[in-house]
């Protein structure tokens, strides 16, 4: 299975809820007879996931269609008509389940990273995700951030070069392990290292590297730190790019956000975001 | 992919984070350098997804060594120790963030389960999950609600029959529905109808399904529901399993149970379970 | 490979017999030929394995045509015609052995079940199968069984409950076991309880199981069991669903259908059915 | 998935069976109970599939063992012990229906092709079987005709060169069939010819092809066949090897045997063997 | 995977390459521009590798549109114009350059195959590949030697029987080996002994294989072998298939063709052909 | 199929090659005769490709023991031995062709390589792989290339950007293309933009890219732009890594090297690297 395919995701969610088939409708509903449904959101929402709900009803019928009346990254209000399905009545009811499943996951990913971005409320800073996405999802979760208004951080452990503590103790000092990585890494890749404290900070500043990601500092250490970079008697290393980590939530990101940091990143944008509440109209007079 | 297998979505997880490798630790981490960790709880958790942590590992290197040292469905307190891992440092660091990314969701959704089952406060009462889970992590999820102390509604499609609307509107009346289901369903599937008020209940207790889904009826009408069912005339309808169903929350769970149905069923445990609080203490000084 | 995939059964039989290709045809027949051929009856058959016919066609070359003139669960005379095929001549063989190994044996399937039912000659009486299916082919042998006129009983081990001798050893009696399964198991599943003495059937009959199967009991003694349920002090027992199992065939499946029993297994139909006979008319000709 | 993987038609059977788990067995058997349990044949049989049979078990659980006492092809009577398992007892009831299945259909095979042999009774012709297997299953079923005492034909269209009346239409004649065939084809595969009449024949030896198959041609026939052949001017057209085939069954095969062929397929081998019957007896004392 | 589907080896292709997706041309173009380009050869060369190609730009856009200009197996010029690609400028831009990874691979194998053809310059003698093929690819560099003028030796070690040393060792003698072959494998495959000296191939004529293959001979004693053979007391023996193997190149190929052999096999024409230049000629002012 | 797993793309292999097995081995061969074999160089060769040869001996025979006498990376001269190989005989020949298809090919690009580096004579310039990669072999090759001595340019699509012609005239200029890039990219991904004269080179550093690629330009040119970077007004700008491309073979690559670039990519590394020479002693007379 390709990590990266919508397709294979969808595929397998029908699997988990359809198996050998959605009996209940098999044995009541007429082979023949044919539905309509309007997609509603209950709630306010950033949508995100439409591409898995089309793949969704095309896997289970390629005769239904999956009309969208919203786009991705569309903030919506109660009662919004977000897309329309019509086709045989036993697809839509099989689909129904495995749609609601991606898009109420996926939406609810983008409202809550809508809403640090609005409380972080500084065009100039980033409200970035993390690696903590859930298992199988991480290609639709980190699309998700970006609908709700984020940007996303390294996808993984192989298109960025983030030295932490352990990195260190292994090559001795921060200094010996960037210029392991500058040495042998592929040079698209940046490098940054995390720091926890100023001391390492200015050690950091030393190594030179791309960016540094300060974890777990209070936006007042977090200032002092933005300072010590921007006046850095290096010219070359003044524009380096300040990340800032660790249990940052929806009450502390204003503070962190007017810091003078580039970036925040948030764990929970991807690994607590609460589902949003979605429907299915039904007409079954249709058709 | 066996949407039944610990084993595949652990492999997909691993090809999400890892693709062509763990870039950092290649480079910085000597290739033969040890190291061991303990995982350890940092808030209060009821605890799930030991299987897939330790599946993780072992799909890294099979010869590192994961020792749980606690059960899944323990509840455990901030700072008590999960399980220790030990092997090569590249591996161990490899694995760590997929290992997180398991046992964090899967323990929150643990987690959240015992919250609303002790919320429920009444052992004559089932709390259940729903179909409402995160795609490719329903069999994970629904082990993740019985760690948690509650039980499973059916697993997909194929195992239960659950007649809805649409379906007695296809079928012309409860009645037709199920009896349509009865004369041809396997024998080993129990036949549900979903009902939203009174009347409709009286028109499926005639229909003698083996159990009735009352959705989005509040205390009130469910205890008046479930009186209708117990006295009922007909003798062998007063057993009729009774599942409240709809909207209901850790506020309104406990009065929801003390109406007297049989079983409680909440999306939420599964589709919007904050993750839980864990960590790695790592010490590179070993081995 | 999904178990429950028409398609990818009938792509693991082409990788199977196509392989690198068809290499007779490719070398003598010219690539633009195209060719018809009708798929006819070679004796008397229901019919059984359509949708994989056409998956099949349609896997080798999407631009060849089949067209049914017959439907799964027809009654069919020698000479019938059931299909006809259309498109490059060198398509049409590729498929043409997986087409016919395919409806030969779900034909098979449903031909033989259809005699059982012939023989039970009680239409009260459901004739049902067991999970004693070709690996790989249970979703569409147990349809075949459907086409044939039977009904099927669980579809593997998590749709149903069956509690065995084993069992019931473990559990320590037939009621532990049915209690411990009643307490923990989705609610919408029956439990079964297996007895081969009218003994256990008394005690099962106590533990109040949703059925029972009687195994490897001959006719007068299951006229008896037949009794002591339906006449049961406890009239909730008295509905309890009744199969007899265990080496019933053609000769004695009329006297056991006689016995009052609601259904009657018979791993037969899967296991030991003949396969039809079935053929291609040719007409290359054709186009 | 790989059609020549034991492994992976394994793996398959055992997604259709067990899905999310075998729910009898996890709610009535305590986790670490251990059992044994002796495979026996239930009749005469010709064993084949122990290949898949070990695989099951260890692809269930790799702790368990599973000990054979029997090879494939050994001849054996009602009441052979053919194998011992011992494990957890969860992990042996989870395992037992798949490795019947196999055994059952897989020494079915063999049997009744031993019977076929027997029938011929002439240790100069071979009994060979043919490309109408079971969907899924080629592999094992060529090797159970194996086990039977019988050979194989070409395994699938890639192996081998079979011209049939569509490839000479085709070509114009028999002899521009095989002359395509053989100026194009890798040089390691020996073409075949299929006729029908004695006419047909003369033409076919005419073609010089490495072998002839006599399709739906009486003994009397086939006698004279196999002299036009042997006492054909040419010699080195002498040792043509000819195939009889079509409709044969366990009454004629005696007499097509002693016509001179070398080789007579028969489809049913493997198309419509009964499977055999075979059982586990427990013992959950043990362990 | 299978190994035969030009669609699954196309499939790993891009999922090499795109992983999470063409992130450049995601951030720089938009998402409605469309695009055009010629595909060019740059070089002389035969042409081969379209099938994957088309295949390549359908995975990645089934809305894009592949027109291809020349056939597998034409001989181009420089300039000459291959195929053109029109559609959406992402979907175009992602595919470029797995899309010329095949082409100028597969040309490339086509290409040195041609030349060698052209050395042998002897109409009377094939030149054939070997199974030294690249892993993944051997399907289309099989291909891709038949449309570069050269025939194909066995797909893999289950299409043809090749006894060499180790075999002949371990049956006892080539008359051994051979009559075992002959014994059980199936009929449809013609087997061939590999040789090292006269002497050997003196034992080998008496074995009466269908093919001998003499590895690493000069020309010299290849004619005297092939004398042998042809002038072999035997009448049956004298047309035995002759191929000369081991080390033949450019230079030698002349030399070999003239001694008589049938065959001449050439491992570099799949492990070592450099790729041909290819290139695309972009108009994104287009449509 | 997991486009970075070793064990996906042999297990691929190994079903190219063996299908439904070694036909040959099974019938020569005695099932329990054992063997041993050295694995040997045969000309002069930087070895490559260890990671795959034991798995493919693994894969096809777990009892079978490969032991490396060498290591990726090592220098080798004709004679060497490389590994030996003991275990059942039918299984060592088996594995024999894919083993060597792996090592001979991925030692040809490891040797290639070390002949550009050599040729380069300049320790401070990197002579790096691009894109132009064997389907399927892309994580192999790019191993393979670091054996030899280079290093690797991005690995696919989505770790580094890489802004060509088209993106620029997507976005009008280079600096909105470069400017498009950082403002929506991971930050973790460095920026390159390919030029082709020295004009564009200008307006390149304008931009200030991390990277530039100078694409077929000569080496006086290549001098010039050297010169233009390294003494920019603006002292951030100076540092800009260069890499030269395009056309660069073994004839070429010293002067290009001593124009002051950082990087010399080449794509002949990959995909026109002759395959070495390798071969296996074989000793039958062990174990």
């Amino acid at each position: 299975m390709n990590p990266f395919s919508v397709s294979d995701i969808v595929r397998l969610a029908l699997e988990e809820d359809l198996g050998p088939g959605d009996i209940t409708s098999r044995l009541t509903i007429p082979y023949k007879r044919r539905g309509r449904a309007s997609l509603v959101a209950r709630g306010d929402l950033v949508l995100s996931g439409l591409t898995a709900a089309v793949e969704t009803l095309h896997q289970v019928d390629p005769t239904a269609v999956f009309t969208p009346l919203a786009a991705d990254g569309d903030r919506l209000r109660p009662g919004a008509e977000i897309a329309r399905v019509e086709g045989p009545a036993q697809s839509l009811l099989a689909s129904e389940r495995v749609t609601l499943n991606f898009l109420m996951h996926m939406s609810g990913v983008a409202t809550l990273t809508a809403k640090y971005v609005a409380a972080a409320n500084n065009p100039r800073v980033s409200v970035i995700d993390t690696r903590k996405t859930t298992p199988g999802l991480r290609l639709l979760e980190k699309a998700a951030v970006r609908h709700g208004g984020g940007r996303n951080h390294r996808f993984a452990l192989y298109d960025g070069i983030l030295i932490k503590d352990n990195h260190i103790a292994a090559a001795g000092s921060i200094a010996g392990a960037v210029e392991q990585a500058r040495r042998q890494a592929p040079h698209t890749l940046k490098i940054e290292v995390e720091v926890e404290t100023l001391e390492q900070l200015r050690e950091a500043l030393a190594a030179r590297p791309d960016m540094i990601m300060l974890d777990n500092i209070g936006p007042e250490i977090l200032r002092e730190g933005v300072r010590l970079t921007r006046e850095h008697p290096d010219p070359t290393v003044r524009g380096t790019i300040l990340e800032a980590s660790g249990g940052i939530n929806l009450q502390t990101i204003g503070a962190v956000a007017q810091t003078g940091v580039d970036m925040i990143s948030v764990g929970a944008l991807t690994h607590s975001a609460p589902s949003v509440d979605l429907g299915l109209d039904w007409d079954f007079n249709a058709g």
